[in-house]
């Protein structure tokens, strides 16, 4: 147990750093349903131990307060009554100094069960529980980043500024045409939605090297893209216009230089670097003005090994639906993924943001289609 | 260009036999967004062949109306200016005398033209012309079930109430594993999103001759089906909470028995016929109760020429994007299908309401996930 | 009874006058929830004198359909349960031939029944409900134009265009200041909020004879009125922001010319016509960029003696409140004006759509601050 | 000037008194538009001092920081861009120990100011200033209140609950008719809307010593007060339907005893305490359901004398707008009042939450009619 031990504790201190920059006030707020405050990522990712394992596979745990499922579990249906989610920026107390408190609790129980059992589901469990840990590990910082964007001051969490990324590939790359295997074909953990290995035919297809740069993009704003409706899916031009949509998020013209809100604050966009935060309606619109398509999640996995990914979230044409054989868990856990499986589009890739040791070529990542706020960006296909 | 003119004389006839139970005033109201007055479907279709065809290829023809471009053109955001489609039912003038005179002038360019040209790009826009007309006779019964459905007095269309049907196969129908060809494959008409047959692999599944009874689904609503979340997709879940969705459309309970609005007035659900008017949400849900999933449409495509289908849309368990060769026609006919590839589920198959000679085993219809006012049923898969 | 006969009769066929213009489809669209259709007012006013007189007071009366109380009902929460106001629009059934067989009805037996009875709360019940009726006529008229104003055609009703009235008074009038009585104080007919005669102090004050023209509305538009948050109220100036509002209802800019749809069609703005179709917001704002105000309906109803009014409903400064000794009445009678005390502004004289007989200088309108339908405009006060 | 620095300082440091209690983290978040955060409140208040005073009136003034004005800017639109008000929960940064340190600044320069000045601006301004921040200490605890109150487990802030007083008076007090004179008529403080002392006529009338108790609400609500139509303004109805409001904000039924969220935590409803936190549509209801009224503010005015009043803000049935010689001031001070004078209800007295020495029997407060989270209750009238 010791790897898994080890894989423990080395995420839960990394919460711990990213949490470093933050100052007490930072903790609380939510900017958007979709945008929880880090104390909640904090606390709901040490609740997740607590509720899965610590309670069922610790003997005599006490539970830290009886109050925290309730305030900190997420969308676990069945588990009990839970917070609105858009109400979590109101929870002031417990504070911040009690919810580290929790996680130290949390930590030395799971350290101690780690040390002494065999047990196999706990091994799963918490394989699954730093997996869940580094997933919001990425969005703590997402959703610190729309909150901050917010205020009008701008203000810093780290001279990192995140989306400077530049292409190292150039070109397109060609598949040839056949049966190939998708999904998991390994011992190491994935998600359920990644699982059941299944044959699927692709057709002869093309896929850039690159990711599109911000100088592209810029290119298609120049080109009238935001005002030109055949570009667009019928509900993109729907959503930029009832939203007013005229730029990638963040995204700001400042005496005639586009200039982003970053991590890093407010600075002007570099061309050369890679596009980031564009919803899967301005990716599809991009494709269509560039006379091509995005690929779907099985070219992109069938491509993946030749290519040099990793650097954005990349929207494929893909719905995220089930693979043949996905089998739904059963009771909490199982609600992990198959609910969300309606009008959501597959991201696949890994970005900046993303966790060390979290990335796969099989991961499906998944987000509504004018989704904005990740760290996603657009590869071509033709 | 004998079989064209007779398709179309024949197809314009439908819509008015359609139109002979109406009286003056049904022709006009809105009852929703999605659904189109009478009139608005009748001159729309007529405009369809006025714009696409007799402007540009019928010499020396003088458009009935200028207007008219304005008030019934629906979504072809290329050729200028619509009214706003939740305005439609306003549209008292020109009424709906004029509006047949409308439909009698251009029949007569119509037949005019089919009977001297060769063209053809006339001949084909034609028959394009006559499937527009027929998925909107479809519409106009659907849309004209659902206005008359909000009048409290219950008004009757005609004796046919259209929701009798019962299954006349039963029991599993197993297909094997392989590499099967999908999309259109033969020299007849079809839209846009049929083209450029591919191939698929397809893994073994069985699915049902039966599509799901009314007391399938009473069995379903009686073990709580609407009040477990389990059974649900979270975005279903939302839908049927938000709007208090506890049975299928139209149905209502009075005295203990389930009765339901059809097109010959209030009556009981039969509990043999075949479940009508459900969305996605609730399909999968039904489902997912049982045990089972719905099929792929390349599933339900490879397994339907052993299916006794017709009766019932059939919602499938796959979002409505584009086939690996797809291709978008240019100009206003363009914009026919591939702009709604976006957050919608295929149906296959066709309905009761459904047009003859419009229905195809490659046909794929789309709706989005809580659409219910269509003559959609459940087939189960496993 | 021969006068209430008499007024009786008048009235019914001064709607049926009213109507002429209209063609069969007219009568049922409703193009806002303030805006119903011609078919209901006139089912709506007749199901008022079955409802409150007929079934009672007239012996063997047989209800013409039992399912008009429901369909015709408007407000009285007492009478049971009624259709959704917002889907007025979608009772195509009874169509308006029938509707007209029941006023006709109705007028037979309230005909025989005049004629025949000498009691009093017959004869009081049938003059409220030839004033409802005549409230209903003005409201067919502006209802119908913003109903025809939504049609890209701009289609005609009459010749007659309701706003090309201009000022005979000019200059300001002088009031004293003193004890004086506001109320009804006449033997004549009244609604139940103008009851109940009391005194008010009002201070001394000028208003002025004539009302705003359009061309000093033009002024105000050009000064950037619209664009200058200081004249306007908080919730005036949310209210044209959130509803782009930057002229009147109806206007718009041709060529550099004002043009407004009127019921003769789109006709150009006449610059010496009095003002209509501004909101209280939009006056109030107006009365504050003059450097004035608008009157109190107290001062209104002391100085309109010496007034020139009845072109245009006056927007007053008064909130609709209950005088001293309102009383509310008993029963379904008694919902009619008391329970709209709340968050409506006071209006008074009458306007070019009023009904003859229907004016008295104690009469107390109200709308909403941002209605704009009605035939209402603006009289200064200092 | 020595008594206005008194006044200021005392004021100054309640505001830091009533802080005593709050955690780091209870300061940021915003649980309504209409509530604000406590750190927006503390520094709102002293930007008022510094924006209005010591900019103009401080010589060599150094602003403590330029985006303050931008951040804790109101209403004042005169004044520059503000922060969308639903967003101010969002500015974590600057964080609570630079706003109290922004205090303190200001504190000092405004006590040198005041000390060293004879400028009478700017003791009317300062004045002007300490009743600002008044009015602001009210709503830091109504608006803590509303906060704490979401939060599931029930914060609890001082060991006050606010809630507890009774009444000392009973039985009813008779006014006689004549004209009286209303409006501010001291040389002592207040707001511009009480200005223009004035003349109106009162008719007899009697008003009730006592405020109304929980239990006189509670038989309310048990004799279906809520699910009465006829209680209620129409406005009001649609209110509690449309938010399903079964009793006043912050009570909740546990077994069958009603309870309510209090500043010091959860507690049973003491019947005989006086009721707070309802609407006026609920006053005005409670108010028909006894067969009686609420006051006007004229009424209440006139009585005021005789009455003890000042444990809650009393609903009446006054609409808020102005007084016959109302002035708007020039400039930013003088958006103060008058552009909220657009429905809203006045409420007349002073609540357990108002500072002392805030209260005037002259005094209008006024809020929207739906508003329940002020300290405001009932005083009947007949």
């Amino acid at each position: 147990m010791d790897d898994i031990l080890n894989q423990y504790l080395t995420t839960r201190q990394y919460t711990n750093t990213l949490c470093k920059p933050l100052q007490t006030e930072d903790f609380t707020p939510q900017s958007a349903a979709f945008a929880s405050p880090p104390k909640w990522h904090i606390a709901h990712t040490t609740w997740f131990f607590e509720e899965m394992i610590l309670k069922t596979y610790s003997p005599n745990y006490q539970i830290f307060d009886n109050e925290y499922s309730y305030l900190f579990n997420s969308y676990y249906n069945t588990i009990g009554k839970r917070i609105e989610r858009h109400n979590r920026g109101l929870i002031t107390r417990p504070n911040i100094d009690i919810v580290f408190k929790y996680r130290d609790y949390v930590d030395q129980h799971m350290t101690q069960l780690l040390k002494t059992t065999e047990n196999e589901t706990v091994k799963s469990l918490t394989v699954l529980g730093v997996n869940h840990e580094q997933q919001h590990q990425e969005l703590l910082l997402t959703d610190l980043k729309y909150t901050f964007s917010l205020n009008p001051i701008c203000p810093k969490y780290t001279d990192l500024n995140f989306v400077e990324d530049t292409n190292t590939d150039t070109g397109w790359l060609d598949v040839t045409e056949g049966v190939y295997n998708i999904g998991h074909d390994t011992d190491g953990f994935c998600f359920d939605n990644e699982l059941g290995m299944y044959k699927t035919y692709i057709h002869p297809f093309s896929i850039n090297k690159a990711l599109v740069t911000n100088q592209e993009f810029i290119e298609f704003i120049e080109a009238d893209g935001y005002k030109t409706a055949n570009y667009w899916l019928d509900e993109g031009w729907h959503w930029i216009n009832s939203n007013k949509i005229t730029q990638p998020l963040y995204w700001i013209k400042i005496k005639n230089t586009w200039h982003h809100y970053t991590l890093s604050g407010l600075k002007p966009v570099n061309p050369d670097a890679i596009l980031s935060h564009i919803s899967y309606f301005e990716a599809a619109a991009f494709a269509f003005y560039k006379g091509m398509r995005l690929p779907t999640e099985f070219e992109w996995e069938v491509a993946s090994k030749h290519l040099n990914w990793g650097k954005r979230w990349e929207w494929t044409n893909s719905a995220y639906l089930p693979y043949p054989n996905f089998e739904i868990a059963k009771g909490a856990v199982g609600e992990y993924n198959g609910k969300f499986m309606s009008n959501q589009m597959v991201l696949r890739g890994a970005s900046v943001a993303t966790s060390k040791n979290h990335s796969r070529h099989t991961y499906r990542n998944f987000f509504q289609s004018h989704t904005q706020w990740q760290f996603a960006g657009i590869r071509l296909a033709k």
